[in-house]
């Protein structure tokens, strides 16, 4: 089994510029996560400049939270130069199956060919075609009706592709993981699954994508467990959060962090 | 008297779905507000998917702090939709005083019958088509000033009409009543106004708006008072403002709900 | 030696009107701090209105971290009515090395004439014409290193330029200061630097622009000398910075700031 707290270190040492094309509503709190974790996170977005800062980034994160038709052409020019340069990229497809304009540009990305597709059930399902049930950014699918999809997905894309919820899936399409960490209070957070979007990016600047994806995901939740441990509501636990990001290190990452190999 | 704490319990129950198109400087803040008091908020406003999603939303806000063309154009498709359904839309038209932009937008705005129009006071009266002296979002006017204004603007409009301030005042031109919760370091920080919209439009997607605008202002001040027992400043009033909002249940509310019709 | 603690009462007293036009990422948490700080913000960026907000504010700060063709037509009218006017305006040249597109925004601005120019060491090189190695928003060259582009930038621009670091430096040309307010922590805080241009802004409403900026600098470092004291992390560093930035007075910034005339 991999040491998960290696790949703290691995990705701590490297602290990747992640460029982070991501909704509005996100962006601050997926900075401070990411320079918590110890990452260099970078919010460019415009079209003049979203693919040229793409040349210059180690990593990538698209995040469709929030859509715009001049934002859709910035995702995809970064995109297309990340995937040109063989750089590690991350779409997080949020909502995708919840109107049009999201449907589309979520097969507009997808033929991008992401390295990392990281979702919730109803999300993933939705980008494999499936029926789906979301509820605006939330999941109304469990994370077991979308192995399957998530199977299909990674297949289909050559993407490692992640399930978020209480129990994580994560696969590339032969080898799948489960991950146990994490808190209930997480999803009563705002950007919080955003902001994991970017960690894995930064995980994946230097490492391969599925390890990339179960690492962070172990991370995040167990600090999620951390920040449980003294918070009184979801306003103390997103600050207790951060905190915790911040003082995990590798030793108290490979004894909390609970993977299995599926 | 109603039962505030009643429609506390209603609303949760619910966990309405709610659109906001609100300001860049309060998403965030208003996302995880109304996650911790219950409700699934859902901040989409681009002009090719807010009217498609309008229709999927039980409730909708809608906030002019920041304003461009593209988005006054989303603001009036969805308004649009949503009066169509006969479903609620509250109208926080921020600072709308203060540029021939804002004066614009809110003119329109009130002609697609909002359900419920929250603004301090110079905002009220601004809207109402009197003179006010808002000096950028905040108000130079007092909540007895917009008295006369609130009711006119109800009575012309048909929505109920909210005057936030020391003591707020709500009026659907024949009924009105005053809530004095709320703390001195609210208006301190930014985005708690905003954030207010969004939970009285979850409070109108299941119960009459006049109703729904005093509970959320009785339930938001409360968690205000209860935050400012133990804060030392803006930043910890802020985190715990929104443990507050989440640690709050039905009979706290009934409780410490100070309101009396006017 | 200008008592610091007095410039701090004169910026309270006057509570200015700042306009700022600043990226997405640092909106809210700039407004919270201008709001701790006893300033009020107000965050207006439209095309259509900027120009005409940019009238009524008694400052204003404009922000490049995150750019686009409209935003930067709004930065320049306003930048432009300030100038007519003679009001104060603090320009925060975010990453400007890094892509073209900011290497024009930065040379379009500065000949609109900043009062006052604030950026790590990194991106004073950029804008003075240096060569400089900014790694996205961070700085990779050392305050010592910039002080000559500082001397230079102010010179030929008629600007205070101040460039922050462990130990800032800032300048008008001719007389020179350094501040040794801080605390490591800051720069991991995403938006901080940000906040204090907008800080800047409210100082030099009513008073000269190298004394703002000096005194804005020791103010903000000796806030987040106090946050360090309390806090675990990022998180809650956060947090701590906002209470500090509101609880500090006139005495307590005389007694904590560390300036040295250079």
């Amino acid at each position: 089994m991999t040491d998960w707290g290696t790949c703290l270190t691995t990705m701590r040492q490297g602290a990747p510029l992640v460029q982070n094309i991501t909704n509005y509503v996100s962006m601050n709190v997926m900075a401070n996560v990411m320079l918590a974790v110890g990452a260099s996170p970078a919010m460019v977005h415009a079209e003049q400049e979203a693919a040229e800062f793409a040349a210059i980034a180690q990593a990538l994160t698209i995040n469709i939270g929030t859509l715009s038709a001049h934002w859709i052409a910035s995702m995809k020019a970064a995109a297309s130069i990340a995937a040109q340069q063989g750089k590690p990229w991350v779409l997080d497809p949020v909502a995708v199956g919840a109107t049009a304009m999201r449907r589309q540009a979520g097969r507009d990305l997808l033929a991008l060919k992401p390295t990392i597709i990281k979702g919730n059930a109803s999300e993933i399902m939705a980008l494999a075609g499936e029926a789906a049930r979301g509820k605006g950014a939330d999941s109304a699918d469990s994370v077991a009706d979308a192995e399957g999809a998530a199977l299909a997905l990674a297949r289909a894309s050559g993407a490692v592709v992640a399930v978020t919820g209480p129990v994580d899936f994560v696969t590339d399409g032969s080898r799948s993981f489960r991950i146990a960490n994490g808190d209930a209070t997480m999803p009563r957070i705002t950007a919080l699954g955003c902001s994991l979007g970017g960690v894995m990016a930064a995980f994946a600047a230097t490492q391969p994508p599925l390890q990339a994806a179960v690492a962070a995901l172990a991370y995040f939740g167990l600090a999620g467990e951390i920040a449980a441990e003294t918070s009184q509501g979801p306003g103390s636990f997103a600050v207790a959060f951060l905190d915790a990001l911040h003082s995990i290190d590798a030793g108290t990452l490979s004894a909390g962090a609970k993977v299995t190999e599926a």
